[in-house]
This record gives C-alpha cells, sequence and structure tokens, in this order.
C-alpha cells in the first residue's frame, strides 16, 4: 500500500523466513525494518499516532472509525510524522501502550467477532490511509505544527513530577490521576508551542 | 465482516485445520461452506460479479477502482444476490473465468507491488463491501431486476448457437467474438427482461 517504514518492537523472531516467503518479493520493507525495545523509542517523531485495537479501555484515547482516523492521519501526514501502532496476535495492545496515543480506532466489523486477525488488521488500516492520501492530495493541510511524542513524553514526565512535588499526585496512591490527564491532552493534539506553554506554567509551579 | 456465505471451487483442501486455526473462533463461515465442481455452479443466483484481479486483460469487464465496485454491489445486494470472486493464491483467475464476471476490480495498491496475498484482497474487499452497506442503508435502490448468472450465460449460449448457425460466427476460427460480446453486455448489467427481449431476438433469428 505505499508504506515503506515498518518498526518493530521486540520482534519474538526477526528476520523470520516464514515473514520473507508472505511478502512475496517484497521484501525491501522488511529489510528495512527498524528493531526497538520500548515503545517510547518506536514513536519518536511521531506527532499523531493511532492505536488499533477493537478493545473498549476506561482511560483510552477517543474512539474513532478507521476511515475517520485515517483522514486525519493523512492530512498530518502531509507535514509530520504520523503513526499507526498495532499490538501483537494474540495478546494485543497494554493499557499503557494505549495511553501513549492519540486516537483508539475500530474498524467497523461485525459484532459477533469483533477482532481481526493482525495481518488483516493492518492490510486494512493501511489500505484506509492509502485511500485517504489519495483523496486527500488537494486539500489544505490544517493548523501549526504538532508536538512529536517525545515532546509530550517529556511533558508528562514533567506534569507528573510537578503534580507529585505538589502534593496533588500520591506517588503510593496515583489512582487514575495521569491516564485521565493524558486522555485528556491527547484528544486536545498538543502543538509544539502548547506544550512549550505548558512546560513553562510547570516550572512556574515549581518555582512558586 | 458480517458476510456468511463463502463457495470454493475445487479447493485443493477442504476442510483444512490451518484454515480452522487462523479463524480464530469464527469457524462458521468454513463450517457452512459450499464446495463446486465450476465456477458457473457458484455463481448461479447471482446477478452482479465483481472479479478481484490487478491484471489487466483484453477482454476484461470494465475496471472499477474497490470502492466504486463495492458501492454498485452494496446497492444491488439489498434485493439481490451479489458475488465477491477472487482467483486462486500463486494462479489468479482465468481469462475464461473473468468473463463470465461485470466487474474487474483493482485496489488500488502502490504500483510497485500491485498485487496483494488472497487473503488480504479479501480482507481490504469485504471491509469495503461491509462499509458500503454500512452507508448505503438508507440510499434507494436503483433499477429493476438484473438476470441471475445462469440466465446471462443461458443467454450467451443462445447467442453462440445463433451466430454460428447464422454462419457469422466460425467454431474453427472463434476470434475474439464472444469475449467481445460478453465484454459489452456486462457492462449493461442486463435486467431479466431484457434478457427475455434478447432471446425473443435470437429465436426470431434462427426461424426467419
Amino acid at each position: 500500500m505505499g508504506l515503506a517504514r515498518l518498526v518493530l518492537v521486540n520482534p519474538k523472531h526477526f528476520p523470520d523466513p516464514v515473514a520473507d516467503a508472505r511478502a512475496s518479493g517484497a521484501t525491501d520493507v522488511l529489510a528495512e525494518a527498524q528493531i526497538c525495545t520500548a515503545l517510547d523509542e518506536a514513536l519518536e517523531g511521531a506527532v499523531l499516532v493511532a492505536a488499533l485495537t477493537s478493545r473498549r479501555r476506561d482511560f483510552a484515547p477517543p474512539t474513532f472509525t478507521l476511515r475517520d482516523a485515517m483522514a486525519e492521519l493523512a492530512d498530518r501526514a502531509r507535514r509530520q510524522e504520523v503513526a499507526l501502532l498495532f499490538g501483537a496476535e494474540t495478546s494485543g495492545l497494554r493499557n499503557s501502550e494505549l495511553e501513549k496515543c492519540h486516537m483508539r480506532v475500530e474498524i467497523p466489523a461485525a459484532p459477533v467477532y469483533p477482532s481481526l486477525n493482525l495481518a488483516a488488521a493492518v492490510q486494512v488500516a493501511v489500505y484506509e490511509l492509502r485511500m485517504a492520501l489519495l483523496e486527500g492530495a488537494a486539500r489544505p493541510a490544517t493548523r501549526g505544527e504538532l508536538a512529536m511524542h517525545e515532546e509530550i513524553e517529556g511533558f508528562y514526565q514533567h506534569l507528573e513530577q510537578a503534580l507529585t512535588a505538589s502534593g496533588f499526585l500520591d506517588p503510593a496512591h496515583p489512582k487514575k490521576l495521569m491516564p485521565r490527564l493524558r486522555q485528556l491532552f491527547s484528544r486536545t493534539r498538543l502543538e509544539r508551542d502548547e506544550v512549550n506553554i505548558l512546560r513553562g506554567i510547570l516550572k512556574y509551579m515549581k518555582n512558586s
């Protein structure tokens, strides 16, 4: 579907002759795949991350249908890096992984079998992304520069420290404070300038 | 994706434990699959057949993108039976099989790797069909009753006999006459009444 960049986080077997065989000649993406040991490393540079999972969770980012999500992703991809995130075949995505994303994306499957095989989910998602890229080629891009994954993670760390220092967050009983805050900010698509403003505020809190 | 009817023409292995395992619990479609020995048997009752193949051929039915084809298929499926036709993983569809279809459907893949694995093509196609069914639920259906596959095949046989009897078609040198005629009629989406009219004309030709 024209995508070139594959990042694998702790793959069980890689390279793998079965994967090469199934690629039917299109092994360039596999040959150039990047291997990471942590999700944060994989998402470095991404400003918008869409996680594919059919399971609903309490502190997930907002839910989109695949078509709507890929329209936004394609629009943003014209100027900055975006990412699609998939979980492992059997275990799926952890809550802590999903919380790092901006969109929880559902493929509108039949309700009796809502969960697709991994390869099937990847195929449908990249197909929709390609369609959105082809259709949106002429549309104007929207808004300013979004903040990158690592900038946002840096902000969350800063926020957590500031909240702990202020006594508002009790590390022994964190409850669901940070997931709630992540959920809130992930909905807004934080811009770079906004992250800088927020971190300025946190610095100010600490010094006061 | 909510489809229930699977028809297999001369499958190599069926039932197959590998297929059951990959169905991840959704084995009902496999359990109820119908086995045929000929494509015509598989297509009985269908009024609109969309063939998925990335290879262009001289006498193929007209080409549609997947999205446009599934919109028409979904619209028709509200009242009559339609079919998606896929070839085998390595060999694909024969010309003689493609000629029995109304649409040649292309998935807009990257030009360097236009051909998808069979499972990937099926997944994307049924996803688009489901999306079209969900979106088109409120749209009014168009036109009258389309003719079924076997009615159209009956017409083509009748036509070929009539053309042979008239001397226009030389069975020793048929050239590409029948494929050209199939291509012409498949574009029109023949209605039942129209097939009856055409066969009436053929009968008249024979008697004159």
